[in-house]
């Protein structure tokens, strides 16, 4: 398709996730040429993992009939705390990953020059530049998906804290003594409005007798359940899935509210697949929620706004970084 | 005493309240010459506590032997909302003000040059410069008063958000549904652990029945209750004190793990008059359940300790504040 006689113009972007890996080709003005999707298989181990990024990235490349010759940098977003200047993986508990140098192997692996970064901040990173265009000063994105993950722009720079961990906002507690969160604790927000919290509230309300139109969708053991699913329930009128989608939503709002509070963003971005799925329903709550409970005048003029990237976030990120870093 | 011959080397910094004001007079070392005190009587009006503020100030300065014209300039917080740029007070509830010129104002009664800042901020700031010697890259500060503020230091610089109100950390929600708060949400971190909202608690389970030396100390009405008649209590092993002193440092970990989830400091400095009197109690707990409720790897190597400024962090950081803008 593209005839660029291998001058490398081209970006890939990589989501490294507990479950999939997803890859992007993009070129220098951020459009996506093509895709590809594998699963992780975490439980195979860090060189196993290493190299299905490679097929996967190689897959995206050809799909747009490229070559690797063609990529001039490849940015990859890791789930966990990343160190950006080493390369490593310092912690990602979904992988089961600690202290693994992800982008000296990658590099070895394929060739190109390799950037990583926690997928939160790739993820803000990428709504920051090509959506927003990045005219906010201050911007936090949330994303909602198995997990909980964000990322803080502050004066138009990712921000990452002292142990390059900020934005871990899914563990934030929202509700001390609240639901068991994976983490160990208690009340995060993660455990109260994650994909994953949610599903399993649906499961243990449907074993304990409730009635909902996912288990036709489904069938009785509700396996599988995707935020297209609680969409379908939605649409549908289904008022246990009403009630759960407002309740978590409410949620989100409080965790808004205080990033409005502490932080004080011009403007907050929600993404990820359950907002996508559900941005109808949920972003009038979310919004309501937030100002209500953010402090009277900190939430003036503060702009709180779904993503249209959905998915995609975290590869529109990488390629971002890779364009960023080698400039 | 000081015999500068009029020249221009020291600073006033204010420190305005909802319930009082302190001035204190500060060499370009930033030590403190002498201070004064003065209730606010926020309920006379605006003009009238301008007319205070400067009194005041004017008698820390004649306290130390010293004149106005020794005086470079004056930094002043202020309880709530404020534009620096500006120098007007946007939004301050416990003084019931909103959109005034406080700087203004002030500028014309003394004839100085005066700065004005958030109370949280300007605390953060003397504690940074001052006791911190500006070592922290990111540094979080919180102060334990009526009401509970913070700031926010971040690569070095005060970062106070879109709309100046950054820190807002006492209206951060940790307990969906919990207690009312005076900002009319639920289950603010202020209406869990701010002095007034133990003392209410305290009084309020007195009325019930509970037995407490607190009574025996100051009455069966526990009028003027102080974070220094707990202190006693506790030293005296009053039972029901010291579960309300745990309980309340449980609360301030969780916070501050919130706030390392977040922003992800390096450091985080407790102040303010019950953490002062109640350090030793205090402290283990708040750094333990600190420890415990942040994400596994984020909080390593933070530091999380006492201010030794007590009370008088607000002056010290108006004195920084002018030092900062006059220099």
């Amino acid at each position: 398709m593209a005839d660029s006689g291998g001058k490398q113009e081209f970006y890939v972007g990589v989501d490294l996730g507990g479950t999939k890996i997803l890859t992007g080709v993009f070129t220098s003005k951020m459009e996506c040429l093509g895709k590809a999707k594998m699963s992780t298989k975490a439980q195979r181990g860090f060189s196993a993992v290493i190299e299905r990024i490679a097929r996967c990235l190689r897959d995206a490349v050809d799909e747009c009939d490229l070559d690797l010759k063609n990529v001039r940098g490849v940015g990859i977003g890791a789930p966990g705390a990343v160190d950006p200047d080493t390369g490593n993986v310092i912690f990602a508990p979904n992988l089961s990953w600690k202290d693994l140098p992800l982008q000296k192997e990658l590099e070895k692996q394929i060739g190109l020059p390799v950037f990583i970064e926690n997928d939160g901040n790739i993820c803000t990173l990428g709504v920051y530049e090509v959506e927003m265009k990045s005219k906010p000063k201050h911007m936090v994105g949330i994303f909602i998906g198995t997990g909980i993950g964000a990322g803080l722009i502050l004066n138009g720079q990712l921000y990452s804290g002292f142990n390059k961990t900020a934005g871990e906002i899914g563990h934030m507690i929202i509700e001390v003594g609240g639901p068991k969160c994976a983490c160990g604790n208690k009340g995060c927000f993660e455990a109260l409005a994650g994909r994953q919290a949610i599903f399993r509230r649906i499961q243990t309300a449907v074993k304990d007798g409730q009635k909902t139109i996912l288990t036709d969708i489904l069938g009785e053991e509700l396996s599988d359940m995707r935020s297209g699913a609680l969409r379908k329930a939605v649409r549908r009128k289904d008022k246990f899935i009403e009630r759960i989608v407002e309740e978590t939503s409410v949620y989100i709002g409080v965790a808004v509210a205080n990033v409005i509070n502490l932080v004080n963003p011009d403007t907050v971005v929600l993404g990820g697949g359950l907002i996508d799925a559900l941005e109808d329903e949920m972003m009038p709550v979310i919004i309501k929620t937030a100002k209500e409970n953010a402090l009277a005048g900190t939430a003036k003029g503060i702009e709180i706004v779904p993503s249209k990237l959905g998915d995609d976030a975290g590869i529109v990120g990488g390629a971002v970084l890779a364009r960023r870093k080698t400039k």
